[in-house]
């Protein structure tokens, strides 16, 4: 398996996420706006491998130019279309935000600079992601006891980010340290990143998964069959709150109810500290054909109205620990968060 | 839109509920073998009307008897068949029973009359139970506040009833007295019966009705988007914990989280006066295919394990009221239904 993202020949080479499990088909992106449409529709998902995708898009974007270009012009389009792409991932405003800064740094060299630099710094994005996602499983791995039933939720694996992936980042790292674990994927619907996504990689991996529906995982935890609970995140407020996948807060909630360790597993990248808390965050709400339909197929009524919000928040409060490259941090959030940044 | 189950010209036709909402298909049933597997493949579902569809089978095995067979042997082998179809929903052996205690009030007449006899039960079954839902639907209708937004699980309606239906009963009966509802209906994976079946109905009948994924509920319950929940009931223990489709005790727990009430609406026939508490009713596991296909589609990777247990158990701590055609009992449950079993 090639990684969800890749680099390749002067283009952006990336699994459509939408066709996995059935097909393994990888697209070749060329322009900024295929990248941006990439995002939108969902062909890469998952918060790091988002800004992955959308800094080497800009690098793309400014590769693409001629001479004759206003590579200032340029460059703020692009970066403006790839930014409304998804409101929710930090990842993806924070590696914009990271190319404009390496773009303003170098503003006024020659194109052909500005050409290698922004491309360097797509790269160097997707290769610490790959490193921090090794740091977060090493350091996740602890928390995971010997023989533990992990449930997750979505796909926060190798597909979401430049490999390896975070909360599947810490089950790859406990599975090689030989803790005979098994995982629990939930299949998450609407867009069943649990059902197609992380039981491909897992099974790929020789990892043992069983899948379930989303609404079985409070009744295994009543009945003692789920030891913790291990998910991704698209932001995390200075204060913890977490906003993951739809479904997330709902599974935080069962969680304590049954006492039972809930973690989160994120890089630096998707923290927001200019948030004080998670009720600022934007969530998406997605077009309804995603309820209405299951592999392009109608399951319901034709026009029946539809709630579609992509992701959740889950209050600090619920999640016993947050796993970064940087170590694990524990309740209360606002100090450890604080600390956090400073080291970042 | 005729009944979900009719006896006409000497047989019994049902929907084809695994084929709605994308096709309205009658099936016309002669045998009890036919009437068994159409209740284990759910071509049939929804623990009355199940009660109803066994009860007519066994009418109909006795129907298609002959002057030289042994009706004793064969109402026994009939009764067993049927009693063995789906493990959790009382009201199969409620109806099972009441069938056989009006054999064996007859046993020994001539067979023409233990036809009628039978044939009339399973008519008196079906017709009492339309009345119970209405009266379940009025007795609830003072639970519902006026403006409500109700969410609900899985299909309690007319389809799985004689008609009317209990949890769509209490919402049909309050939506007539114009108290201006609005339903929200989880799909309820694996079988999405929510998405097919209670969308359906309730868009027939115009009551305004929003699609969610399962993994939504506890989401919009935290934004205020929930006033109250209803659902039906598979099996009732003597303390009131309550078997019904899986999903149901998360819905539960979350309910309780955000000051919910939580209401389960079922006619007498579905308690297990047997039972101290839910501990013993036994919890069907389906085949896997349910979970890795949906609508015939694989949404996985062929064989990875499931689990798929179709009901779960929620504890009548839980639950804020039963609402029942004798009216609404509330906590503390033991004693609340040892005063209904007197009353039944």
């Amino acid at each position: 398996m090639l990684p969800a993202i890749a680099w390749k020949n002067g283009a952006l080479v990336m699994v459509d996420q939408r066709r996995l499990p059935w097909k393994e088909e990888y697209l070749t992106l060329k322009t900024v706006e295929e990248v941006a449409r990439a995002i939108e529709d969902m062909v890469i998902r998952g918060a790091p491998a988002i800004g992955i995708a959308a800094a080497y898009g800009l690098a793309l974007g400014i590769l693409n130019l001629g001479p004759g270009d206003n590579a200032e012009r340029a460059f703020d389009k692009f970066y403006r279309r790839l930014w409304r792409t998804r409101p929710t991932a930090r990842n993806l405003f924070w590696a914009l935000e990271r190319m404009k800064r390496v773009y303003e740094e170098n503003r006024g060299r020659k194109l052909a600079e500005l050409k290698r630099v922004l491309l360097a710094e797509a790269r160097a994005i997707e290769k610490e992601d790959l490193e921090i996602n090794r740091k977060i499983g090493e350091n996740g791995a602890s928390l995971v006891p010997e023989g533990a039933t992990i449930l997750t939720h979505c796909n926060a694996g190798a597909l979401a980010t430049a490999g390896y992936g975070t909360a599947l980042g810490v089950i790859r790292s406990a599975f090689a340290r030989r803790k005979k674990i098994r995982v629990l994927a939930c299949e998450t619907r609407p867009f069943l990143q649990g059902a197609r996504l992380t039981v491909w990689e897992l099974t790929k991996d020789k990892i043992p998964v069983t899948l379930i529906t989303d609404n079985m995982a409070g009744w295994l935890m009543r009945r003692g069959e789920v030891g913790l609970v291990i998910v991704g995140a698209d932001r995390i407020a200075r204060n913890g709150d977490t906003a993951n996948k739809i479904g997330t807060y709902s599974l935080a909630v069962l969680a304590r109810q049954h006492r039972l360790p809930f973690y989160v597993a994120a890089p630096l990248s998707t923290f927001d500290f200019s948030l004080k808390s998670g009720q600022d965050i934007p969530i998406e709400e997605r077009r309804a054909e995603e309820v209405r339909r299951i592999g392009g197929q109608l399951i319901t009524v034709p026009e029946v109205p539809v709630k579609n919000p992509a992701f959740d928040v889950t209050p600090g409060r619920l999640i016993s620990a947050i796993i970064t490259e940087k170590g694990i941090i524990r309740p209360p959030f606002t100090p450890a968060i604080a600390k956090l940044k400073l080291r970042g």
